[in-house]
């Protein structure tokens, strides 16, 4: 990168920067080949050659479009290029139940934990503005209430994402910058991914129809509602109790996360617990009339002895 | 009505009668002459003979189109078949700024909070689901975070919605089963406004790409998201205070609200005052350099001096 330094990777630097600041562990950058994650990396092995920082990138090879051992070496090489120590893990992707993208997901967030674990590090992780807003929309499909719409943390233990107030189109701003060459995953482009749909179709019908802005004013709103939440789990772990009298008198924020820590704690599956589930079980709080027990997902019931909420496993038919 | 009860009635007149009977007030009812007023006035006329209430309809002609006095008389003469004494008050939009449709909005309430308040009447209003799932669409336009999405309260003083739960074409079959014909404002089909755009273009296409239930699924998730405002409102409130080095040990979600409550205490115009202009103050807070003061939309400066946050006005130029 020669001459005047791009406002824009002076801006990502001072992102990683401030990502990292307050933990001094050694960095590990969560490598794809993406413009998105090859610009991380740029960005990490300056600031960590600065800072005289350990980092290094990884480069998970999913093994799902034919050459992508191929795209995982260059991506490597590039990253190496940089002064990042680099290497590829390959992974074997077998989708069950879940979609491909999903299994990808949890075979790639494994691995990255398994090579983190070695020296403890931090994982950076590419996931930029655009990203975050099409989370927040893919959130609000599955319509389970603020923790649906919350999208990405900027910080989550071990995981940072520096990039969430980034543009997509920024990162490749900062890959010329650097003369790095990113690869085009066609994935992006499959309108069978409703992420892509949301990309494509979506976000721009929506910024012509609400007059620009919107990933930015979802991101936005992610963030704000995440820290709502965060503060209203802490209440509530506070307020955790089983007694119906005790949870009628909350506001009604404070007792259906006090009901959803008993419903998880009681075995309800995490994932599927939604939003009408934990209204039902509310109706055993605030509107009591003897009802029966109440069925959540996981095999799992709430009923109402007394005062006392309980949750009991439901036999598996069969 | 003749013969059998439809569903769509009994659930309206149990939302009705849910939603007036902790307050004794008259029932005054907000009536436009389209479908979701004509059925929340047909349903309210009979939940109010059933209680011996007192309940009567007010038609505000706004005068915005020919023939709009006809509308106005023939809604409230089928009003008046319903058993509701029943009046039209003609009002004056100027639009000075403001759009007409927000000018229209606001002369409409002044007129029902005059009527209202002659023998302090609770006002029901007949906003549905989908109504609540374009004012969140509406409000992530403007995106100031949690608030912006919150939609509309079923209740709010003596402003009732006892149909956020009910779709649109649910009130038209129950203006149905009453015989009643209602009148679709070609308004609500007139591509310049933006809510005709998010219901005829947006939410359809999010409905496609998300997989359905999106409505549904934004009516509920503003619910929630206002359950957890409204806890964290009142926390706030308890714990305000000027003090920067208090409001540093505040979560986030506390501290931006107390800023909130300070700037507009100050103030800073409620309706401008962004999530950005606050993370704007909340720096003089969380990363104190000396920075010079933060103005706010309506003329207010917030400016640290010590410890202490404070609001100055901003002499208007010229």
């Amino acid at each position: 990168m020669g001459g005047r330094l791009e406002p824009v990777v002076a801006r990502a630097r001072a992102l990683v920067r401030d990502a990292i600041a307050a933990d001094d562990r050694p960095l590990l950058v969560a490598l794809s080949g993406g413009a998105d994650s090859l610009a991380l990396a740029a960005v990490t092995a300056f600031v960590a050659r600065k800072s005289s920082r350990t980092a290094r990138a990884v480069v998970i090879d999913h093994g799902l479009q034919p050459g992508s051992d191929r795209i995982a070496a260059h991506a490597a090489e590039q990253a190496e290029r940089l002064g990042l120590a680099s290497r590829v893990v390959a992974v074997d992707v077998a989708a069950a139940d879940e979609g491909i993208e999903s299994a990808a997901r949890r075979v790639r967030y494994a691995a990255l934990e398994a090579d983190a674990a070695v020296d403890d590090a931090l994982v950076l992780l590419a996931h930029t503005l655009d990203d975050q807003a099409e989370t927040v929309l893919l959130g609000l499909g599955r319509g389970s209430g603020p923790r649906s719409i919350a999208g990405m943390p900027a910080r989550d233990g071990r995981w940072v994402r520096p990039f969430l107030r980034l543009r997509r189109a920024e990162t490749e701003s900062i890959c010329r910058a650097h003369e790095l060459t990113w690869w085009d995953d066609p994935h992006n482009l499959d309108p069978r991914f409703r992420r892509v749909r949301i990309r494509q179709e979506l976000l721009p019908l929506m910024d012509d129809v609400l007059g620009g802005g919107v990933a930015a004013a979802l991101a936005r709103t992610a963030d704000l509602v995440r820290a709502d939440t965060e503060m209203l789990d802490v209440l509530a772990e506070r307020a955790h109790t089983d007694d119906a009298e005790a949870l009628r008198a909350m506001p009604a924020a404070l007792r259906l996360r006090v009901l959803r820590r008993l419903a998880l704690g009681g075995g309800a599956a995490a994932g599927e617990l939604s939003a009408e589930h934990l209204a039902r079980v509310d109706e055993l709080v605030t509107d009591w009339r003897g009802q029966q027990r109440v069925e959540l997902p996981g095999h799992v019931s709430v009923v109402r002895s007394g005062n006392r909420l309980r949750c009991i496993r439901t036999p598996v038919a069969g």
